[in-house]
This record gives structure tokens, C-alpha cells and sequence, in this order.
């Protein structure tokens, strides 16, 4: 079976000669369409289907319709620019007619009602089988304050928001049956890091910047390429309240990964830390060259890490 | 079972106090956003849902793919304004990766080149079930040129941009087997009349405009509704090549119904006719209430007649 990546890349390829060239499309956690006057419409949309992305049974409604909407939050506050309006499709069977589909909706407007996001449009339809949703995110901002993967610079920090592999733990809870540990509660309910994104947004000393979904050795890589560099991690730094492994492979904590200046981290981190009463966690450095390298200890070693794949 | 029209309206008044109001969200083809300097973004979204708005066996993955862009480039034609780019989510069955899936991406390719469409986002994901599929389209163009459902004016001329029933016989052929059929083309891959929707945008004459996807007797209630007018339609002035039923309740035609000043109609008529080389057909006018009449050779009638629904 060829891969989500691939296939992706494939599709890139194919439509590249269409359009003016004016807007950034596939590669970036958001499309980027400049609209005049400095600013820029970003745009992204996510599928989550019923057996690939979520069981049924072990997610309440309020809590997938909120998660749905948080994952394209996070995409566009990872471009650095703040959500303004979502579009919600949503294939549902008979039985989700109802209570489920207004609790559900409950969620998402929770959600949406903490960054006052906007619902605009959508579509909804029955379904012969499982659940679909699809969001699509739009957030605007100054061209100024938009962040790509595209942008690291060798010697750049690398930072993280949060701590790392929470919701692996949490969805290794889930299918155990307990969901009622504190990392079920992430994996079910993960935080967007809007107004961190915002923030990191604004600030020049920030270069690149995505959020973590699938994981950081699958996405980190993603930045190293687009940007022509490498990586050292040092991964004694890297917040990891469970295991290393889960920090490192384990999808969906939708915390928020940068490389910033190295002259201007500390005093990025002191204002990240009086704003919002948390940690930047610097996890290694951005190398001119050498692919992703990653330390124990400083000592090199060569894990068989790989990311996570809902594909 | 609560209808597809009774739960969006539902969700539109739960997220009605979300936003500053500035945009235009739910209740026309496209939401508006207003980007400055007499601008605008519009957006829109359409799932399609394998059992529900089509059979795999009785579509072509190249039709399928150049149908799903067709129906929301539609809706961004029917605000007067041109697409200029989409995001394609898509959940896929294993037995649809490979071959399947470039045919269908070769179909979207397709029509989106012909109107230089760029494909800028969008999610791919395995199903455990059928296929699903949502586009979200772009469209961007200068305020004046928005056609909105809720503009129309009591004395305005009513019309349609082609013939309508087409794609409903067209079905039936396709559910009997008979795919071939030139209806049953129609029905398999409509085309979206966007040049067409553009430039009635540009014509101050038109005052309301939206396109028919649920069918006459369904659309034009919308109209109707939002602009606080009734309308008298004369059915022997409908262009119905094959029944008069599906030609008022046949869904899927993607003709653009809009309303239009009486004074400058027979101008707009002969300049569109110019430029496109078909009819604009005036089927009926606005009335300043009540309700929708439908008329034969000049006789009021009252028949029984519904749109269409997938939902």
C-alpha cells in the first residue's frame, strides 16, 4: 500500500503546474493565500474517520466533536496566525441522528466559543456506514507573523511547548479501557496551542515553526527537509513524563515544535513563561547538514524510531 | 429522523453568537469573509458519501473525481465570483489506493486545469468502510460582484441558465444500467458553470443568485425565504426536456437560478447569449408575497412537489 506521504507528495506533483503561484499549498501545516495589505488567509482542513482516527465507544460525542475542531486549530496557530472560522462536514449513520449529533456538536461549539471561532459553513449528510468528519480551519494574520517548516536556520534552537507522548500513553489507556486517566483525558481532549501559536507568532526571533501530530520523529524531519538542515536532539531534554519512546513516536499531543535564534531563546522563554505560565522546553539544534542525529546523554545513538501513522 | 435542512439551521443559531459578524456564514452557497480593499474570500464545503450520493459501480473514479470538485465549484460560481482553489479530503477503502486513486485524482486534475484551479490542501486517510469525500473551494472577488440568495426584488425577472431534469433522468438511466445515455453523462459529470456565474457577477442587473443542486422546487424556497419575497412561476416556461417533475424536482443540475432586473433582462439575454452561445430561459417572476405559485399556460396549479434530498 502506498503511504499517506507518498501519496500526498504524488498529488502535489501532479497539480503543481496549476494556478498562479501566488499561494503556498501543500507542505506547510496550512495553505497560505495572501489577500492584500500585508495579511495572508491561511486555510487547512482534516478527516477523521470512524475505526481509524477514534472507536466509537471509547470517545463521548462532546469530546470527538471538540478533538475535530482542535487538531485544525492547531494547524493554523502552528502557521502562527490566529483561527477565525471553521467549515464542519459531517457524514453521520442513522443511530448518530439526534442526541449524538447535538452533543456532539455541543463539543465543538465549546471549542470554538473559547477562541471565538466562527462556524461558517459545512455540509452534513447520512452515512451507510461509519462516522466522517471533515474541518476545514481558516485564520488570517500579518505575512509578517506566519511561520513555515521551511524556515530553520542552522544554529536555531529547537523547542517544544509541552511535554511529549501524553497522548500515546493516552490512547494505550483507552483501548486498556481506562479513560478516565489524565493522559486519556489529553488523547481525547488535547488542548490546541492557539494562543501560544499566536504569540510564537509574532516573535521574529521564532523561524520555523509546526504542531506535533504524528509524532516528533516523524515531524521534525518534515521541517529538516523543507529547510535544508539537520537536527541534533538531545533527548534527555525532551519532556517525556512516560516512556522516551512515546515522546518521540507517539502521535497526536498537538503541542507546538520551533526553532527560534539561540541569542534570543532566553528571553523567549522568560515571556512565554510570565504570558502563559509554562515551559519552552529546548530539545536540541538546528546542524547545517547531517540529517536528524539524536543524543543520549551526549552520547550518539541510532534508535529505530519511527512517527505514528493513522494511514 | 430530524432532515438534513432542520439540523443546520439548528447548528447555524448554536454558533450564531461565536465571531464579530463580519462574515457571512451559513445560509448561502458560499460563506463571505471580507478581506479589504473592496474584497472578499468565499468558501464552501460538500461531502459526498459513498451509498449516499453515489454508487461506486455506476461511476467512473475519473467521474467521480471531476463531480466532487463540479458541485463546489458550482457553489462558488453561483455567488458570482471565480474559484481559485480547493482542498480534497479523502478517506479511502484499501481496495481503493493504487489505481483507483490516481484515476480519480486524473478526473479532479482534469476539471480543475480547465478552470486553473489549484489543488492547496487537503487530508487523505484509509476507511474501514466506504468512500468518503469532502472539497472545500475558494473563490475570490470584488464585493460588487457577490450574488447573494437574500437580494432578490419583487418584480424581478426569474431564470435559469440551462435546462433542468437532466441529471434526475440521467440518474435513473445510471440506476437501470443504462450508463451511457446522454443524460446519464449529465448526471455523471456535470459541469459547473462557472465562467457563467462570474460574469452574471459582474452584471448589476442580477440581483440574487444560487445554483441548483436539490432541485427547483427545493433551491428556489431559499431565495424566496431569505429575501422575504414569494415568486410566480410559469411551468410551460421551464426548460424541461424530459419530465416537467424532474425538471422542478430533480436535484444535481448545477444550473444557475437567479433573479434579475426586468428592465435590463432582455439585454443580459442577448450579451449572454453573445458570449456563451445558449439561452438564459426566464421562467418566472418575483412577487412581493405569497409564497411560491406555480402556474400552467397562465392557470395556477398546485402540485405536490418536493426537491430532492440525499440526507
Amino acid at each position: 500500500m502506498v503511504g499517506e506521504f507518498e501519496f500526498i507528495e504524488k498529488v502535489r506533483r501532479t497539480f503543481a503546474d496549476i494556478g498562479d503561484g501566488a499561494i503556498e499549498g501543500i507542505g506547510d501545516d496550512c495553505a497560505v493565500i495572501p489577500v492584500g495589505n500585508g495579511e495572508s488567509v491561511v486555510v487547512t482542513a482534516d478527516l477523521l474517520t470512524e475505526g481509524i482516527h477514534f472507536v466509537r465507544d471509547t470517545i463521548t460525542p462532546e469530546q470527538l466533536g471538540a478533538k475535530s475542531l482542535a487538531v485544525n486549530l492547531s494547524d493554523v496557530a502552528a502557521m502562527g496566525v490566529r483561527p477565525f472560522a471553521t467549515l464542519l462536514s459531517i457524514a453521520l449513520p442513522k443511530e448518530c441522528n439526534g442526541d449524538w449529533a447535538d452533543r456532539f456538536i455541543g463539543g465543538y461549539k465549546a471549542l470554538s466559543a473559547q477562541y471565538g471561532v466562527a462556524l461558517i459553513g459545512g455540509d452534513t449528510t447520512s452515512s451507510e456506514s461509519g462516522i466522517t468528519i471533515n474541518v476545514t480551519a481558516l485564520g488570517r494574520g500579518s505575512d509578517t507573523c506566519i511561520k513555515r517548516r521551511s524556515s530553520a536556520v542552522s544554529g536555531d534552537v529547537i523547542a517544544v511547548t509541552g511535554e511529549l507522548g501524553i497522548s500515546a500513553r493516552g490512547l494505550a489507556d483507552v483501548l486498556s479501557g481506562r479513560v478516565t486517566t489524565a493522559a486519556a483525558q489529553s488523547h481525547l481532549m488535547p488542548q490546541p496551542r492557539v494562543d501560544e501559536g499566536v504569540w510564537l507568532g509574532t516573535r521574529s526571533e521564532v523561524h520555523s515553526m509546526m504542531d506535533l501530530s504524528d509524532g516528533l520523529a516523524s515531524d521534525l524531519p518534515h521541517i529538516l527537509e523543507m529547510s535544508g538542515v539537520g537536527a541534533r536532539i538531545e533527548t534527555a531534554n525532551i519532556p517525556a513524563p512516560y516512556s522516551l519512546r512515546e515522546a518521540v513516536c507517539g502521535g497526536e499531543d498537538y503541542e507546538l515544535l520551533f526553532t527560534a535564534s539561540p541569542a534570543g531563546f532566553d528571553n523567549l522563554k522568560h515571556v512565554y513563561k510570565s504570558l502563559f505560565g509554562k515551559d519552552l522546553f529546548e530539545i536540541g539544534r538546528i546542524t547545517s547538514d547531517g540529517g536528524l542525529q539524536w543524543f543520549s546523554e551526549g552520547v550518539r545513538i541510532q534508535p529505530d524510531w519511527k512517527g505514528y501513522s493513522h494511514f
